[in-house]
């Protein structure tokens, strides 16, 4: 099976992570087609960004018309719900993937995100998709986007920080990772702290491959259908 | 003071019931500059839409530097965020703002919309604006957007009897019109059945003007700030 | 237009403060009539005070059948369903205005209000106007309401102070005022902190002279009819 | 111990009525004092009634200082928070009485009420009790209140034709007699139909009783404090 | 009438308690009969406790088949809805009678109970009842439900210094023992502190005698039918 | 990867139809290991199934313990709490398994079941995952959960005009078929639709298989921790 994961995103560095911490995950028989939008924002802040990233998104979905399901790669899940009317495979943005994935494993969990500005979408998305009530917190570190990108040990410190604050604070009993840039410290920081924690990136490949073997597609009646 | 309306489809008839719709509410000295976007979705039906209609309205946004306040003439309020982002003039749908009225008015609305495939888009905002406790029912007629203009009695006939059927069988107190090539049907159609109906343009250009009155805009901490 | 702004208490200062929150906001051709109940508490504070008002206020509105709009100017929203059934024009509590105004701006508000026992009737208000879910908190500055008319240093002080932990702590992006005798400290904390300051008297006027521009009025069929 | 049962309109026969359920269910020590507002709406049918009963009974109420729990029999359980307000002994409203026993012996109850226009005002009571969410629909039989006091059959006809509705419709488990006018049927109904059928003013005392057998009274700090 | 008020888990010290709880808030004419499960936990903690007490419930539940009512003493209010399918009179959880006592007599309860991992539990449940938003909050004090039984001054000073924070932070007006463990301390607590503090044993005796009087059972369509 | 997918009731037939469900999913490399409790009830059908089941259900997991993930294959979800706390590796029931993978790619679905007495349970099931938002509707067939084993053409005349009468009133945009029982029918009625039909076997071991692969576990800390 072919899967797109798309960073609607301009940043090539980032989709290159995400392209690893989706091979990590993927079956051998999986194969992974990383790609980022040409145009658009070089990272998604905030309403503006989730707005004007949309249509370098479906330009870069249009150049891949023959795969069997697509991850959106951003934790804000922008153009899922246009994705999903524009395609008939299934599509998972990596916040809800991630959002299902702690779910399943713990009562309660808390996101720790990037800028304070994209807490009030992330909580948007969680009340849309019913989940709000198992999430205990979304965090905001104050570290942006391609901070991320640099390898800054601050910017770990921080995470660590904010994921020693949510333990003690919010009986949160799993961590969401609430951006694709922050898609290669799941394994660490999950052994370092003793309980799970979620990359959306992860989450989404494997949910897409479930959806996939279950011949589960986009339901085209009402809100996705067309014409 | 002056109020820029602006509908992100780019159907000039229906932005001029749209204008029509405005004035006859504005009050004197309220300016009324109607546009619509250049580029996109020639109506707005479903997620696909929605999304795609963005750029357009954004650039069309661009051209009016100079208003007082916005009003997003799309009942699917797509792009109010954005804009709220980019500008710093208070932003109000035209969705949000009849259900803010209808719920000053009544303890219970329905609203009458087009296409089915809408509907899940209008419900997913008034959860997100938490009044959809206030909204006994959203009902499509199935009635394409576009269609309302060509001026078919059967059109409207259609719409009266969606009307009929929710006040026998939702117990609503008012109508909400879900859609901005409805906004012609207002007086006529409250009349005719002895209780408010709602059309969001109207409801839209008066807030706006309180807001300014007021001399509130948009927040710009939080979720709308920039940089 | 003519609107009767309405104080349920029987502090005559009170109401000269609410008229001149409600003259500074309204339109030039918009008059406001401010009265006050003749009987009653001298200030509403908790729910005993909120029952034993009524009959007073009711009186008062008996006073003034030619109006076009009524607000009534306490922020428990006191009387305003029964007034809703007693008069055919449009009814409006300062507290519904305020929070409506502020879900108009901002993803998330606080209210700063006086004594702690008002605080469950202002949240089951929240509660059933839906807009629960979009205050962060509301906080008790502890200052009885008559206190506000002694002009103390202090009592700005105190009002301050919880503005300023609910930035800190709320994450609130906008702040409502949450008591009439507030009203003319909006503008100026407003200033003061940089983010929007909301007070539910110039919400209300504004707003109504909206419903009256619209042509809207409470519904007369469920909840509002009589007989 | 004594209860006073206090029926805040001013229909005697009512007042009669709900004093023979009280006694029905009253344990041999318990003293039932039965009494009525002397001023105010004969029958309390909508917000307007609900609002201007509440002078007559704090009157009422006032006369009867030496008692050790009071149930309002009104199904709106209108002035309940003031009467909270007012006394230390525990206050309880029969619709909240009724809710809370049927919340105990069924999944999911219907409740049958008087005139449309009550609806919404039950339905604000069940969210704000948080038990809306057992309660499968407020139905109205359109029977007006005094309508109850004539013993009309056309009238408990009504009422079981809505009952069979009830079963057949809503899956409700239990039926709630939705007004104290009905509190004569609850024994025959109940046998009539096979479930269980509650009334609020035997649900009242009875539980009356249990809060003051656990020595328990309404809390005197936060919101039913004083001074 | 005779109550059989069963303790799932099977500590003998715990029943006579529990026996002696009951035997003081119950009716001269009320029999109390206290048995504990014969296998099974020895202390009910976390949900493996709570699935594996069942079979010792429902073996003692069938020994005590002339009862008019049953108390189920557990905090987790486990096996309820089971034993309802089972028998034919009333049934009552004592967390769920406890929720039900607070609501009646404060807006605001918090819950004191004893390890962390019973929260989510406890949650669940009042998520389920409705009472969650009644609820402030549900705090661990750590200490296990048989330390409970060792009489250790320490316990009752973590206990009084948990109610003296809830007081504090949580705005809580009443609050509720969570553990059945607890039930001695009930009278004590509230006197120190001057709030209702509510034992769920007690609240769920007096409201067993409740429904009895009021003739009311377990409804037998729907939920709890058999066969 | 070896999965035990586990069918908590006595009936061999259904536990082969699981199976062969399970396999028909799963990756080549992971082995499907069926099994079903050796005590308790032959069907599960309504709270006191729910209850008694259990012992058998444990104990048939002690029988298996080497395996990455466990599915419980009842849709009632019965002792996956319980499960999760015995065990360290993820634990998934096929109602939640199946409620998960609609929300995926529906914006709303609607549920087949049994018997009316197991509907309570489920909507119980759905608020707690807070996805009772996305289920349009529980419907009951009221067909016997053994009544599917015997290849009856009445039974699946009831499921299809069931589903029809869904697609008709509900605006569901998937179907998820509510029993082990009927895990043979998606693919059939799916096709015949036109719509997503969801078992829950399939779903949860495709969903295991990606937690395995995500290398996610049920949380150790909080309300599945032990000692």
């Amino acid at each position: 099976m072919k899967i797109l994961v798309i960073n609607p995103n301009t940043t090539a560095s980032m989709t290159k992570k995400i392209a690893t911490a989706a091979r990590a995950v993927a079956r051998p028989d999986t194969e992974i087609v990383a790609a980022n939008s040409q145009n658009g924002p070089s990272s998604i802040q905030g309403f503006l960004d989730v707005a004007t990233c949309i249509p370098g998104l479906l330009e870069e979905v249009a150049l891949h018309p023959d795969v069997d399901a697509i991850i959106i790669a951003c934790f804000d899940d922008t153009g899922v719900d246009a994705v999903r009317t524009l395609v008939s495979v299934p599509v998972l943005g990596i916040g809800e993937a991630a959002y299902h994935a702690a779910s399943m494993i713990a009562t309660k969990f808390s996101v720790i995100t990037t800028l304070s500005r994209s807490v009030p979408g992330l909580e948007n998305n969680l009340m849309r998709y019913g989940l709000v009530q198992k999430c205990a917190r979304v965090r905001a570190t104050d570290i942006p986007v391609l901070k991320l990108e640099e390898g800054d040990p601050a910017t770990l410190f921080k995470i660590r920080s904010e994921i020693r604050e949510t333990i003690e604070q919010d009986n949160a009993e799993a961590i969401v990772l609430g951006c694709a840039g922050m898609a290669n410290l799941m394994a660490q920081l999950s052994k370092e702290f003793g309980l799970p924690v979620i990359d959306g990136v992860a989450a989404g490949i494997t949910f897409a491959e479930a959806l996939v073997n279950n011949n589960l597609s986009t339901s085209k009646i009402g809100a996705y259908s067309v014409g």
